[in-house]
């Protein structure tokens, strides 16, 4: 009967999604020049010529998102577990593009389902996938699809309350995906905490270091290649993408090096492992979540970079420990680490530099970064603290939504 | 001598093409303004200034198509056989570079070798590697550079009169790669039936447990990550484009949510191994392929992966049994569930959903999709109906063609 | 304490690079439209609708070249010296584009970075990789750092040289990237000959037989997938990028065939190993670097695809023993008959088409490819003499360079 618990919830869920998309999605009219009704504004975006492709490569790579996550989480999980995480993404697409066109896409009943929605739904994939990260190996499938469920729907009121009502400018989402995952997970874990099983997942892990590595290679090989893309995934304005791409290489090239700085002093090998490595790239990237548009030289992105990869393996050698015995908060894949701490540290870069902007050294991009700014309805004090703002209020609904999940 | 065989057929087949390449193939003067002779209606797409750049983004994935198949076979084939897939991929595409050119690219004697033609031979590669799926370790090298030298001879005969004479709609190729390719391979193992050969590959099997998984595993996140745009690949149309893609995404998720659902009930395991949720990712695409840019509603795109997903392990459970010991036909990789029965359901489905088309609903997008009704030279009944008829003469070229391939 | 010299250069290099980059690093002012100052020529630029994303899709494969070649070098590395050709990666990007920018890109006192920057500072970086592959498990950590310090600035010297001061045509960089890379690491290895370290090495290899497998297996269809559009990187004429791409994938499929014709010839197996297979297709793309933009029909690719197939397995059969007995090198990857042979045989195929090309095979690409002779300031003689001319120039700074950084 248990064994049979795993494909009904599946089956439910899935009946669920389809009925919900049958009732309430279309395609975005957007795609289709000749049905746009005259209540969205398609006029604008169809008069521009490269949007259209613009779009197109964003749901190429849309997917690309998730599935780089999954890829490097891949070295700590183990295939065994990467069979659970694909049910995840499939079914958290499904429900992301159904939440957040609830709050995003709504129109006259419907939910218009386009590139944008799919790139949406993909980034909150991600911090699901993260949360997870935390948890890994202490809950089982159906409890993971809940936490799914729950997620997605906490995500996405966090998310249109940033972005949407506050106007908070975060086009990498250093804090909506990467610290907002973290502490959602960190604290499902807090509350489900169980002292001894943790010790035996990690005995398990110790028996695949050879295959572990094989994963690392290949995932820190993709977030090289691919992470710069997603980080300008979501500026849609021509001119400020390039900065971000810019900075986030360099980004990841200075973290990099500070695995090589650090490592070797903090534990007794003379060259990291290549899951240390990958850790800083992921580190390096949440960094310039937020700044990365922002940034305007590039020296700025490596002194970021370099930090970043210095934080995360101190938060694995002193940190980690603490919050296990202290806090009672275990930490699977180390997800505090990579993405809660380096997330905070880019929240902070971000409103240090929001303070900075001027009209002066942005130049044309100061529309693009920050329109409400541009406009004159807001000054530069009240950008970084509204940027300042939502750092707690992404921890305190983080907070609220895993401790609420970890009930259930 | 017998270890000369084949290093000597290659020499003679690769001398060949290049004589056939020096006499008949020449860069197609789309590539060079300048050059454009006046028989070739050049000036219509050298007037679209963003046709250019979307034939080279073509190029560039046209070589991740069949290389993408070859990738979501490794966890059945291992390493061993993918020495011989890569040698039939390298000389498949030239082969059919030069069949294909005779049919559709050929001029005062002369073909035209341009991004379009690699596109089609691509597509043409990939059919011939569904194909060795079914006969994988009972054929030698030898073999089957044979079979790819008949099988590119075949599909491009039948591509010819559904795509060219009959005006058949096949964007994503349901019907001429994956039910063709399916059954050209199936008839092929049942000439060359060996009762005692495939007892022994299955134990071969067993033993490559660990290294399987880790092969489906970056199979499945490779079809993830680049099929959505296969589909697409041959659909030029920008408006047209965006629908094929979110609808293979949304059969997609829904095809995996299908496994975890059907794989619990129909074994012993409590979770899916990673090679199934690899089939049902295949079956999910495979029935995409017609439909793919006729779906005008996501919800249809979710039952139809749906049903996919369903399919593709009942057919492993029931079907594949049936196969072998009725119809003595083997089928190593199981290419009948996850090419065959998806690709003749999603023609089904290309043929319901015709019915249903009205300009009403297609709007602009009837044009792209089906010229020949949008001009009123056909009504939907008869592109309904050619639409069927595609199915049962896709079925008989390949049963055909894969006999005599067989024999020989 | 010598466990602490790594972290310790690397500090050190870091710091300086984010120093040099704080004082002379400024972000391009073609990505920002608005801060353009007068003496660079932005108006051009900008007034290209299609440039500005051609750009962007640039970066988006800039790390992507060097990291092929780390996928590609996997399977004689082991995930063990990844590590290290991280590092340098991490390293070698910051310290190119400082190096780069000082030849290239220098304004009033300032480097301007751009996508371009990165795109020539990721060549650049393709050379180290090819370099270390030569010296691989002989020189410690440290000294490779010092080697890349020291290479990145020799090759941006020759770069500079041939392709700002001689207007040499070398667009996949035959010449500038592979043929120096390999004979700079030649030099090095035979400056530091130590006769006993490579037996013990080559046993290490012999274990891990089956992991090298996989990677030599992915990394051949990386390449595949990904190599054709590198080549093509740097011409950023439409028209002419086209046939770059074609040929290359025309070079790669004959490379590969030839392969299987040679292989069973020289060696007992009846079919080659994943390794020689991808071995041959780095061949095939070597020598197209030159080329590539220069064959005008699609037989030449397929020739020399199937010479540069032929001459990488009968130089690790005949040419590697003599080197390490005669001359006393030793060639840890075999990168002389991988990236020194087949480059050498681009240079010289790239001067035999220069000497063949004329205004009427050429048309309008002319201007594109070789812009000094379409403007009549250069004839075909000098161009071709030029051609050839580059390649003992690039020999002859490569040993040069090599012996430096061996002595040192």
């Amino acid at each position: 009967a248990s064994r049979l618990r795993l494909p009904g919830l599946c089956f439910l869920l899935q009946i669920l999604n389809i009925l919900l998309f049958a009732v309430f999605a279309r395609y975005s009219p957007q795609s289709s020049p000749g049905r746009c009704p005259p209540q969205l504004d398609c006029s604008r975006r169809n008069q521009d010529p490269g949007f259209q492709q613009r779009r197109f490569g964003d749901v190429h790579v849309q997917v690309l998102l998730s599935f780089g996550l999954l890829v490097a989480f891949l070295s700590r999980y183990g295939p065994g577990s990467v069979a659970i995480s694909i049910l995840l993404v499939a079914f958290a697409i499904q429900w992301a593009v159904l939440a957040q066109g609830f709050f995003n896409f709504f129109l006259n009943g419907k939910i218009y389902v386009g590139a944008q929605s799919m790139v949406s739904a993909d980034f909150c994939t991600a911090a699901v996938l993260i949360s997870t990260g935390a948890v890994l190996g202490r809950i089982n499938p159906v409890q993971m699809l809940l936490l799914a469920l729950l997620e997605v729907t906490v995500y996405t009121l966090n998310e249109y309350i940033l972005l949407g009502l506050m106007g908070v400018s975060d086009s990498g989402r250093s804090l909506t995906v990467h610290t907002f995952g973290a502490y959602f997970g960190l604290m499902v874990s807090r509350v489900l905490y169980q002292p001894h099983k943790d010790k035996r997942k990690r005995e398990e892990q110790q028996d695949r270091g050879h295959q572990a590595d094989v994963f690392a290679v290949l995932g820190t090989i993709y977030l090289w290649i691919f992470w710069p893309s997603f980080t300008s995934a979501t500026t849609v304005h021509d001119n400020a993408e390039n900065w971000a791409v810019l900075n986030t290489y360099f980004s990841l090239a200075a973290s990099t090096v500070a695995t090589f700085i650090l490592s070797p002093v903090l534990y007794e090998e003379s060259t990291p492992r290549m899951v240390q490595i990958q850790d800083a790239t992921l580190a390096g990237m949440a960094v310039m979540g937020m700044a990365g548009e922002m940034l305007v030289t590039p020296f700025g992105a490596l002194i970021a970079g370099l930090l970043a990869g210095l934080i995360s393996p101190l938060g694995f050698r002193f940190f980690t420990p603490v919050l296990r015995s202290r806090l009672k908060i275990q930490d699977t894949c180390g997800v505090h680490n990579i993405h809660g701490l380096p997330g905070i540290l880019g929240a902070l870069l971000g409103t240090l530099l929001t303070l900075l902007a001027t009209a002066d050294t942005y130049g044309d991009r100061l529309e693009l970064v920050f329109p409400l700014m541009a406009q004159g309805s807001r000054t530069v004090t009240d950008q970084a603290f509204i940027q300042l703002g939502a750092l707690p209020l992404t921890l305190l609904l983080a907070a609220l939504g895993g401790c609420l999940t970890g009930e259930l």
